[in-house]
């Protein structure tokens, strides 16, 4: 077991706190920033007949609410996995595609792939954290965000892309963007708030998760970016089973495994559908699996996030799931978020 | 321990080993079954912008290999969960969309909500095993599975769903529909060859499996559907620990789990990427995972399936994984799919 006095000095605890900061500075930046008037222009006047977003691993979670957004605008979008989109759908570089490829370092395998298949073909947004990439230098357009450097696990980078993202749907559907700015403004405080008290949140899932073996984590809607991102971030940084899938996914087979040991984090949502999460919640209760749920009304004080926009949705539901990652990293004394056997960059396809 | 003998008693079991002839007479009603030729005018002449396709589970999985080849096609293609198409991405279903949804029951919730909001709005294509479900009576198209009654998880219905949904793409794309056909009668001989070999599989896999506590399963293309229906019937079937991912989504997070006891599922795949794929494998065995290599070259003859051409994939590759559920329930003292929380039927959101 590793103290919290401990924890605070390893890197991926410091890039944890340093997320506010992160964000703001993304914000900083967005806010300074031109918009891709082009882009927007070719989705209006038919240049593009689809737009496709892509990335790996939480790069690839970010990407799922711009996808509903567009969607919702009336714009043909496609979610796919960059080394799904390279081996088994090329189809869609193509000139009339525009490309929208998320990559924290710019430089991983499958994005490099890409580049090479787009490159004179379909034109690229690049949303990376590495001005100097190869991404960054190979697209039409570059939204920065600005993160500073990330020890491991995608933490800073990944709250930033998710303001990056949100930002990019304004322009890319015509909706005004300080709107959207102003709640990531207010998001920021929110987390700043949260992690202020990480050293509590800590002991007090320590004592919540006592007996915990296994984690499912479900959502709907934006929220399942943060079932996708906060399963990757417990295998990767406390190397603990967890699977994030939507809740309604979670009904069609995986109820069977529900058992005391068994731990459902739900993400309580947006109003269309928070109810059905409630109940999800109460029935894995009453099947003796144990609930953590999270958002505005949570019982423990690691669980409850303030949420007052939906688009602040996923920026605020990962911050339990990162506590959670810290908490069982540390019962397995084991440093959260060191890496073992992967590089910060995949560079092997 | 539950004994092979005992094993052969169980409905899932009997299931398995009718998945052949479930599939055969799938396959003599599609060929005796007229096309819905005014779906493909309508995709063909731009009456539908879009081709929706929709399911929960394993009917969701089953879906992947349609979607890659409509997009192939030039087909603008989306793959969503019933759930999410229902709560957040209402504006899919319009006059506009072609929706494809398949349902084994045509009863769960998602599919009732949905033909609700499709009704006298968007056109659907049902596929479904209940020729008197509410599905097919409100669907403007119902291509039948025929797969017979299934007792729990899906394992027949799923196999000729995947068929079913071949011959339709072959419909909406204009290809011809015989070779397809041609390709699964062949697929339906090699499934009974490796069927007959049940109880000398569980065997080797019992001992194969040894001291084996988590498992992933891992594929691309259109082995996305066997790692993500894999992953779904251990955890329902077997109540096991088990995830479905791409193998390079693996490669970006999760690799850092390999240990002794962790078991990698991994699909060889077809061409395009079997390389990479069995670099993935070298790489786990290498870190001291073990890996199971589910291809046409496999060294155990419990993971060997033979494979003549990339529709057939899914079919034979599932037809493993079912084997590896039969040991693990076995092992721990538990009637393979036997439902002890889920029923049959999802009746709730």
């Amino acid at each position: 077991m590793i103290s919290t006095e401990q924890l605070a000095g390893f890197r991926y605890v410091q890039d944890l706190q340093d997320q506010p900061a992160a964000l703001a500075a993304t914000l900083d930046s967005l806010e300074a920033s031109p918009a891709p008037g082009d882009m927007a222009d070719g989705i209006v006047r038919g240049r593009f007949r689809r737009v496709v977003l892509t990335g790996m691993g939480s790069s690839f979670h970010a990407l799922g609410p711009l996808h509903l957004r567009l969607i919702e605008s009336g714009i043909y979008s496609l979610l796919v996995e960059t080394s799904e989109l390279v081996h088994y759908l090329p189809a869609l570089v193509a000139p009339d595609s525009l490309l929208v490829v998320v990559s924290q370092s710019g430089e991983s395998v499958e994005v490099i792939r890409l580049l090479e298949a787009a490159a004179g073909t379909a034109p690229v947004v690049a949303v990376t954290n590495t001005p100097s990439s190869t991404l960054a230098r190979e697209s039409q357009f570059v939204v920065e965000t600005r993160a500073g450097e990330e020890a491991t696990v995608s933490t800073k980078t990944y709250v930033a892309s998710l303001a990056a993202l949100e930002w990019l749907g304004a322009v890319l559907t015509g909706a005004g963007v300080p709107p959207v700015l102003r709640v990531f403004r207010s998001a920021c405080a929110g987390m700043t708030e949260y992690l202020s008290g990480w050293p509590a949140h800590v002991e007090s899932l320590t004592r919540f998760l006592e007996g915990v073996d296994h984690i499912f984590l479900v959502g709907r809607g934006r929220s399942l970016a943060s079932a996708g991102t906060g399963g990757l971030i417990l295998k990767e940084a406390a190397h603990f089973p967890a699977e994030g899938m939507s809740s309604a996914a979670f009904r069609h087979g995986p109820l069977e495994m529900v058992r005391p040991g068994l731990l459902l984090c739900v993400f309580a949502g947006d109003l269309p559908t928070i109810g059905l999460n409630r109940r999800l919640a109460a029935d894995v209760s009453r099947g003796g699996g144990k609930v953590a749920w999270i958002g505005n009304d949570a019982d423990l004080d690691a669980l409850r996030v303030g949420v007052s926009a939906v688009e602040a949705l996923p920026l605020m539901e990962i911050l339990p799931v990162q506590m959670i990652s810290l908490v069982l990293a540390a019962r397995a004394g084991r440093e959260p978020g060191a890496f073992v056997r992967l590089a910060k960059v995949t560079t092997i396809e």
